[in-house]
């Protein structure tokens, strides 16, 4: 049987990726539906290129449109990053021929949540705002979800020196689902800098000849060279994809079990996720913490994933 | 054309009698729905509450059950203020036949405030939950709410020294409502605590010859006696009715147009409402905040709507 | 044997009116020194002002110049409320002859309080920021503080709609002092906005044939005038001297003892005093706290004082 | 022309070692005082350690005993890590003959500071308590203050997960000493870290033929022990040292150009240091940030400064 997700996302190169490695054929997933969040950019952008992709690459499951803005604040966008349509680089060869489900992302969620027998497993890639939501308005899905598996935050920043976008955004909604009980798996900063599409990747994923991998090697061109530009990276890290890529393999990565708060009141450190790697704090661990990934395998299992669209 | 309301309340003894008011022959009002939300006691007891109330007064609207616990952090309520029932002392004649609807609150303030050609106003009594989450879900509903008419908050607390307890419990609930740029009526405790029931007003209300004035008598003297025994008062204040007098007959209070922020990271002052009746602020007015009330006028109105039930 | 005070202040005109008042013929204070501390004005406004009204008066005691600045933050003056020089309105008739101590006023407070075998009295009327840096060097000091007597706060601000100006300034400060565990008792906006100098006082004080008089005459003068102009008070309250009249005579004013707490990390809130009358947080009383004065007493006293320097 | 500092310190082993490097002969300094600070033990302790480190190395200078609290809040230690003693490990030979001056820590800081024709380094090595009280009392010695050279922060915390020791203790006091303006050089965790006294380490300062050598080893051993224990590190930072190394070679460590902000006001975060390595804050650097160390320098400086005891 296999396992059953929803890939909660604000697309964003990253997402995208993440989205085409769930869904490919080596994948242990069945997605039940995809959720879009404001994030990278504005969330009827984020819906358009979830629907995109998902024409793109075949994937035929409910899109749902979710939070147009975080609980607390106005909209926010992360710039320059990801373009003016949050997936500039490739032309897409499509234009999406299908919309949106009626339903509310986040009603989506808890429908998903209360009707499986199957638990279900989260995956969010963007801001934490229709996780929270969902458990905000209906508290009893906890004990359906079988694990949050999370791009975010780490023990630094990368949109202020102490918090990474996705947590930045919506901090309140993270600290809620930080502090709701439910098995976490978190992928922040400290391991997402390690998956770096450098010139050697590339060249890999340009060399699988079909047009998804294309489509891919297309959204890491662009996306290396934002990093290039706004923070001198030599390649682009691709966040969100691990996720996926744990979900498809767990081995890559090495996690530790610790604990993680989340502030929202700091004057300069709001939006950081309080990792106790050394576990001064006593409290009890919530989170597994992604400290490392074995690159070999992790781009091993990538390729396949990207051949398996060929065959 | 009788103004569109939805009571969004957590009866409680006041927001029973503010139902009871806005209900009344005398009322301009056309109640769409009730909503519920925990506040006062969790929100199962104030659903039933609700229900009950409207079974004994022949109030024939859709009741929804909303947010079992306020935006940050667990279920919280107002102790003994309300009894374990929330509406102790009375003995409530019936058991209610009906129902809640099935739409969660949220999504019933949500369609109603789309649908309406004429815009709604939302009378909030409780914890600002709801609104906020509607709020939150589907911005769009802004421009169709005329008015937010709520109970809460005021230039002092009852719950801590500077809070008041509805603003308390969901301050970030508050603060978004306060934010949102909907024209607000607050009445806070300034203007609440000077709606006190007293010996007089409670024998003008017994000597109303029908069941609904009868119960609200009873629901009176317990308040009373909760005041009398937490915090010396002479006589019970009954808060949330001012939203339904107001509506009925905005003449008896004096407003005060100024800028009211709500404080959610105060080590002492969370939950506060900053009235700026100074101006010290130089920001724009948000709130017509009531700061009196002609008690002649008050209570003259309050026996006509109780007498409205006999003819 | 007399009651021995150290005066605190940054005048100020009504500083320098509580000054002539605690420097009577009929008070039963001994002036140890008088220090000052940046708030209305500069410091070195403050610290002239100091020496000039002890020149006027005749009243030879050290005095010595405090802090520059609050804990936090850079300086800040009270804008256009004491004029430029910080005594606005009288000509003063003298230039001061004498210069301050060399001592700094936090060393001059910490020494007087340890040599002393008699505890000494604190009257801040400022900015808390000397007391609390008196208390942060030295903290063997406070067995030999009999009682800090001061004018701040409140339940209600005047420069932002939480905080009075006092406690605002050095929010910091007023914590460190209100958390000592030294006896206080605190004149906030709620008693000092009773004490108002209308045109009936200020014709009683126009009546006194002293130049003391006719001075502090044209102190009021000029406080009323801003307070008319500013936030349209039809007299100038005399917050400061409500210390040294309270020394003077306590009876004038009804004080209840309370916990109070000062909030320092709200968003809109800072330097409130968040004060428990109550009784709600249940925490040990830490203040006298006046919320009431006989105005026929207070302006009596006030009048035999002045008339004190007449004979 | 030897430049003058003082070291401003609360030993504590890796401060203890510090001032022996710093009084060495290969030293470019002139010690002008020591000033002690509550922090690693109490500030009584942490004199009487600075007078028996001076008396063992034969190093004669004013020491001043200063803050025995932060700015903020009661006395804090650190623990076992340093023993209850403050040095507990070896046996001091000796007792201290002298005790300290009279003058407090932050009146002798801002005397040298004024007086100096040539301007004074600071070198605080514990929390900043007495600088920034220094710096509030006497705005005036900005000027002639050239650096401060501290031990803390970092991008990670030991004390909390995002907050070191020194900074922890007291932020509020380091908040105003790094927005103070004077030119800040930080050795925080990222490049203490670096500083491990290991086994081959401790053999060569073991091989060292003189009592201060020894002295040093057996902190060592001390401090090892601690960190194995509490965070299982296989050696002991030696934290503080890194000052006086930087000040005799500063080309041993690589430094970069940044901002850094100190967190005071978050739930989890109050005492981090934010520092801004990606440049995403936009703001002026305030600090060179230590990012690394060039080992064989260091260890080969170290070794020097030892043997130069001997000769």
């Amino acid at each position: 049987m296999k396992r059953k997700v929803i890939l909660d996302c604000d697309p964003g190169h990253d997402d995208a990726i993440s989205i085409i490695l769930a869904a490919s054929q080596i994948s242990p997933l069945q997605i039940e539906a995809i959720t879009t969040v404001a994030g990278n950019v504005e969330v009827e952008k984020c819906t358009y290129n979830a629907l995109n992709v998902c024409e793109m690459i075949g994937l035929d499951v409910p899109v749902a449109e979710g939070a147009a803005k975080p609980l607390k604040g106005g909209p926010v966008t992360a710039g320059d990053f990801h373009g003016e349509s949050g997936l500039d680089g490739p032309e897409l060869p499509t234009i999406p021929t299908k919309g949106p489900v009626e339903q509310h992302a986040v009603d989506l969620i808890i429908e998903k949540a209360l009707q499986t027998e199957q638990k279900i497993t989260l995956v969010p890639t963007g801001p934490l705002t229709n996780i929270a939501s969902a458990l905000i308005k209906e508290p009893g899905i906890k004990k359906n979800i079988e694990e949050i598996v999370l791009m975010g935050g780490g023990t630094f920043g990368n949109w202020t020196p102490a918090a990474e976008f996705n947590i930045w955004v919506d901090a309140e909604a993270a600290k809620h689902v930080f502090e709701s009980g439910i098995p976490i798996t978190m992928f922040g900063l400290d391991v997402t800098h390690q998956a770096l599409a450098d010139r050697k990747i590339m060249d890999m994923v340009a060399a699988v000849d079909h047009p998804v991998a294309q489509f891919v090697f297309e959204l890491l061109e662009f996306f290396s060279k934002t990093y290039k530009d706004v923070f001198n990276f030599e390649a682009g890290p691709i966040h969100d994809a691990c996720t996926a890529m744990y979900l498809i393999e767990p081995d890559i990565f090495e996690c530790r079990h610790v604990h993680v708060d989340v502030e929202t009141s700091g004057e300069y450190t709001t939006g950081m996720t309080s990792v106790d790697l050394l576990g001064v704090t006593k409290k009890e661990p919530n989170v597994h913490f992604a400290v490392d990934l074995d690159k070999e395998k992790f781009w091993n299992v990538f390729e396949k994933a990207l051949r398996s669209y060929v065959d």
